[in-house]
């Protein structure tokens, strides 16, 4: 426990002025790739702006001396071997961004990473100790899932849940694939993922509440114990295109006001499980989209997440009578595809156990929280211990350029995830290290 | 009336088999620009394939020995001088499709006219009579309104009843003006509108019925009397952008539910009106459109259209009052705005007259009809005597690839307008001409 012990004596000097100042200048830096003027940022996955953000963390991360590798599907890597052989724990989130997204969701919680790791590494330096653990910091590739579906890619594709083949294949609404897009910035890498020369044995990560419940409690952390469940939608209505002024209402096959009836209809259906169930439709296009023309078809894209595994099952065979009964109504096809889904999970008790006690240590408030939203943590957890830490965030108010969250909450999420980082670095949660401790 | 018995004694020969081929055959090849897999076209105002079509048409003008000029909004004109100072009868319609259209909507009735004032010439060449009036085949700007609105452009601007400037500057949802894309097309003239060498006298236009009335009725030729009254509304629905997972039901300002029910709200007043109420959403554009991402914006173009004015006050107040309960139920705000307006107001008497006469001389089934779709006849009406000809429209479906009208209607509506221009060029609509017969 040498290490440990060294790593507590240095404690403190990770909360320093001059490393929150350090870290609020690089996130003000960061924050300036797709800057929006409404003071977020526009920065889809495989954009240019995201290749310059990219770019940017890249010549951080190499400056300080971390190997930077892309992986074939564009997650993004900066390797820290502290101890040669030794397998590594994950820290990191995602930079891509919604369109005229916050500036906060998922670039907060890269650049976190990247300070929390070099940190970790000064203090190693300083005493000179051997690390359980080597560190990588990582930019998942598409966790938003705007420009391409589904969300939370390069950690689907990393954990074997998603085919690189059919990732790169994907298209967004251009006809762009990812291979295509990813290349053309030059963000795809060679390297097989998983590779030999890195195993993971942990992930970490931070990101906003994205909710109102720490602010409303007044809580520094939120220690992420379990996920909501989701099921995601892609749904095309097809009707039969005609002229608005001309055709006879009854003879209308009108695939918007199909789509319409099924956006209505998601939102009743949320209404009968009331706090337990969110249900939205965020993307829907039209075609051919003529003022003049009855829409002969419709795409959209829905979202079922509730709490518990029990309900979402309920709610979807609610939306499917639903649009059994519009197909008659409006005289048309619905075709539905579940095209996303996760269920209810804890994340590992262990982790949220060290997680708590390093708060505790530092003297920041904490609670368990629950995550509405999918993060690159959804994935990794069911690959190796995994961690996932909030920090507060104004109002809830998420994929917008009015997300917030305040300099000193930035900062206190920095230095627990320093800590966090170094106790697992140094072997501190169960089942990261195999054999004898070193 | 020496002209008319000329005339009369040539009407048998524009009805001939080779007219007709000849007819046909360059109908499928204007059919070829733009063409889509589904048998119809997709060729939106000053589009390339929309340029291609004109040039074809300019240079079948020319060939025949047409004058062809464009104005400045790009209205396309073939002038053919019979009587030097003789005012012009107008004859048309537009080339310009819906996206993925039908090839029958407005192109029929272009090439309808070129052929018809071709007819009509050759049988003043043959007979040396002197007409009454000039003959301009005129192919309008933009009557569709799919890319820029509003619809039926040019001939709002010929007619006085929209703003040059104003056209021009309107842009596409790509931010392309219309300027800028006649001008990428070479389709735009420096010549003044209504110039002193073009006194218009009246106006004809020949189109398929884009309804199920003639077809009902076994009718070749259709007289319209009348239009349906339109009114066409832009409509805003702001929100606030958010998180689809993460937000609170109750905190969501969802422009997409507030829109989803307005598009139902629309279809539910026609449903108070069974029959004389058409109403209608063809676009829908959603911002930001992300399947993660509650829309914070979304814009919408509606149609009310009627046989009766006093029906559109009462559905544009029955609509204003839901946007309104909307609002509250949504948590939105919706802003609407009448964009374009026309009435139910009937064609001039003497035309329909006019048109029947000629129908009853040449054998075909006529009946009288009114038009619930806007056509560039509706601004004309109001500028100068007018005859709007129908022909049969299979199951009345337009706006759509599957829009169909077989060869013989076709052929019937070509011969009915030949006879017709004949008639008005001879001088035999009343108001067309001023002072002594020639």
């Amino acid at each position: 426990l040498t290490a440990r012990a060294d790593i507590e004596q240095s404690m403190d000097s990770s909360r320093s002025p001059s490393n929150d100042s350090a870290f609020l200048d690089d996130f003000a830096m960061m924050s300036t790739f797709g800057a929006t003027g409404g003071g977020g940022v526009d920065r889809q996955a495989a954009t240019l702006e995201y290749g310059r953000a990219r770019k940017w963390l890249a010549g951080w991360l190499a400056g300080r001396g971390f190997r930077v590798e892309r992986d074939r599907i564009g997650n993004l890597f900066g390797f820290l071997e502290l101890t040669p052989g030794a397998p590594y724990v994950l820290i990191g989130s995602h930079l891509d961004s919604q369109p005229r997204g916050g500036r906060f969701d998922g670039a907060y919680g890269v650049l976190a990473a990247a300070h929390a790791t070099d940190r970790v590494r000064n203090r190693y330096q300083r005493n000179g100790t051997r690390a359980a653990l080597n560190i990588a910091v990582v930019d998942w590739f598409n966790e938003e899932g705007s420009r391409f579906q589904p969300s939370m890619m390069g950690s689907a594709v990393f954990t074997g849940k998603l085919d690189l083949e059919n990732a790169l294949n994907t298209s967004d609404a251009g006809g762009i694939s990812v291979r295509e897009a990813m290349s053309a910035i030059d963000e795809l890498g060679s390297n097989r993922i998983g590779s030999e020369n890195v195993v993971a044995a942990a992930y970490v990560e931070i990101h906003i509440e994205q909710g109102k419940t720490l602010e409303k409690e007044a809580t520094d952390i939120g220690l992420v114990a379990s996920t909501w469940a989701a099921n995601k939608y892609e749904i095309e209505v097809l009707g039969a295109q005609s002229h608005t002024g001309a055709t006879d209402m009854e003879d209308r096959q009108d695939a918007l006001y199909g789509a319409a009836l099924v956006v209505a209809a998601v939102r009743d259906i949320a209404d009968t499980f009331p706090g337990q169930l969110h249900t939205s439709c965020g993307q829907l296009t039209v075609f051919p989209n003529s003022p003049n023309t009855v829409a002969g078809k419709v795409r959209m894209h829905l979202d079922l997440r509730t709490s518990d595994d029990p309900i979402l099952v309920e709610a979807e065979r609610n939306l499917r009578q639903r649009c059994a009964a519009i197909e008659l109504k409006a005289n048309v096809k619905i075709d539905t595809r579940r095209s996303h889904s996760w269920s209810a999970n804890h994340y590992q008790l262990e982790g949220v156990e060290l997680a708590r006690r390093t708060a505790e240590d530092l003297g920041l408030r904490h609670m368990e929280i629950r995550t509405r939203a999918g993060h690159d943590s959804t994935n990794m957890k069911d690959l190796v211990p995994t961690v996932m830490l909030f920090i507060p965030s104004v109002g809830g108010i998420s994929h917008s350029e009015l997300e917030y969250t305040a300099d000193p909450d930035l900062c206190n999420g920095v230095t627990m995830l320093t800590e966090l980082l170094a106790r697992i670095a140094a072997g501190e949660l169960a089942g990261t290290v195999s054999g004898p401790r070193p």
